[in-house]
């Protein structure tokens, strides 16, 4: 058996904010998988913010997306046609080989469906993103019970988990950034955050010296730039910064200029670590358990934004970098 | 017995750099010392950037100096009179009360001279520099044998040690920079760097770049700025950073941008962390022993400048401010 695969490839490098001209659709046949592969098809592809730094011709800890081939990312499918023992049509995978309808692939993650959790949930709350929140929440930033937390983007995939973790693990004060009152209002509502405030209603600095008069603790950092610097200025003696992500800079031309505050990484013996999910995943098993209990009692909202279809998978791209969803961004094919 | 003590108060605070009008002479009778206190002749007072922190009217870590009042600081004195048992006159003690010429000190730290050793040491490779340097490059940076370290302020009290730690602790490769042609050599020669180089000799990226081909694992930050920018592109994987001080930025009105290329602490997973000596006394002990060792069998050299006269403490500290001394700048009386 063979399949036309529809894929999305790279058509040219952005410079600063990327546009719909940059990808290209192709279609492309896929024969049966020889042995140890399988030919999937994808029902959810995730977008992520990682994805706009390989767009970039860049050395970086992920090699950069090749020009004219296909993009990659994380995926959940199901298996049509398998060349590989045990596993049979019908099982349900995560892979790496999004941005297409079908694909072959040899590395593959088998999933367990769980009763009343869609499947999305391993691309989000139960994969990566949900990873990422934790190992920096609670390895990176070595949070402790009774502390102020600060999430910017909390809004996000990674953010609104982050914040809600540190809620469930005991946190005196979870406070979050987002870039509309709506989020704001989601966050402080449904997600059960302390305080929130709208980035774009004046300076950062003095928001959040507003939403955690006290001070806070730790950083959970997706953003970059003014919300780090006033972080820095609101961090407690012994304050720590879990720097994830800097989605403010990645599509700028020149990178603006840093914080001018890092001298208080001195005097308040602040310590500040960057990290990747991608050297984590032993920690992966300690909190799908976690989190698997939370989701089940009820106790952990997994919000989710879909774009359904594959052709709409730039526009959900460009709408995740934009701000536009609220929880994960999932392209539901 | 009462002594007439010359003291050096805080006539006014600086707006950027300090001068000499920011100090005044005064001279005090000081009484027979109380049951508890000694009455000190100082022989040598420490001038440390941090000092430059406290003539201004902030709140840090130690309190502000107070107009009108003397200046406080690390000084080694022989004991001319006592009020404590078991401390005998002509005893030396290591104190907080320097910039003065007598002082009556409750807080000691009664000192064992070392044949061939000079008491000003106690200031320096013996002293808070030491453990600064010390705390600093093992603990705080975790450095590990076989590593690349850069230190900025290489020539200082600090940085000279810091350097010389890591190559007698088994760095691979041992990078500093200075702001004088002759301090880069003194630190390629009798320090024994493997490299150095003269910050304003170009960019800071560049001449680290060409001074350290394979990058850097560790970087001993004197100096913040594009000294800290610079080490952030170098870094290797898993670098680390003591934010130990920032000379570049003590006498700035404004506080200039920082690093730009933050964001590389994710991709490169770097960790960033400032300290104060103050929180790692605990490790006093380790440091003497260690030190001693080298000082005794000549392995470390204590590079020492001296400005003679209690008069002269206001030049001094000008002087170590604009980088004019090599090692660690002390004023004998």
């Amino acid at each position: 058996m063979s399949v036309t695969a529809r894929e999305i490839r790279l058509a040219s490098r952005p410079d600063g904010w990327p546009t719909e001209e940059n990808f290209a659709f192709a279609d492309v046949e896929l024969p049966s998988p020889s042995a140890g592969e399988l030919l999937v098809r994808n029902t959810f592809m995730s977008v992520d913010p990682y994805m706009r730094g390989r767009m970039n011709d860049v050395k970086s800890y992920t090699p950069p997306y090749e020009l004219g081939k296909a993009l990659e990312g994380g995926a959940v499918g199901t298996v049509v046609e398998s060349g590989v023992d045990g596993v049979a049509p019908g099982a349900l995978v995560l892979h790496n080989a999004g941005w297409r309808s079908h694909a072959l692939v040899s590395q593959y993650t088998p999933l367990t469906p769980v009763e009343g959790v869609s499947p999305s949930h391993f691309l989000g709350a139960l994969g990566m993103p949900a990873l990422t929140a934790y190992v920096g929440l609670l390895d990176i930033a070595s949070f402790e019970p009774g502390e102020t937390v600060f999430v910017s983007g909390a809004a996000g995939a990674v953010g609104s988990l982050a914040g809600q973790f540190a809620r469930l693990k005991g946190a005196g004060r979870v406070v979050g950034s987002a870039g509309s009152a709506g989020k704001v209002a989601h966050l402080t509502g449904k997600l059960g955050f302390d305080a929130a405030f709208n980035y774009r209603d004046g300076a950062v600095a003095d928001l959040l010296a507003r939403a955690a008069p006290a001070g806070i603790d730790v950083y959970f950092d997706n953003v970059g730039g003014d919300h780090l610097e006033a972080a820095i200025g609101a961090l407690n003696n012994d304050g720590r910064v879990a720097v994830c992500g800097s989605i403010s800079m990645y599509n700028e031309k020149q990178p603006p200029p840093g914080p001018r505050n890092l001298h208080l990484l001195v005097g308040k013996r602040l310590r500040l670590r960057g990290f990747l999910v991608l050297d984590h995943y032993d920690r992966f098993g300690a909190m799908a358990a976690e989190v698997g209990q939370w989701l089940a009692g009820g106790k952990l909202v997994a919000e989710e934004t879909f774009v359904d279809g594959l052709d709409n998978a730039p526009a959900a791209f460009l709408g995740m970098l934009r701000g536009e969803n609220t929880g994960k961004m999932v392209v539901r094919l």
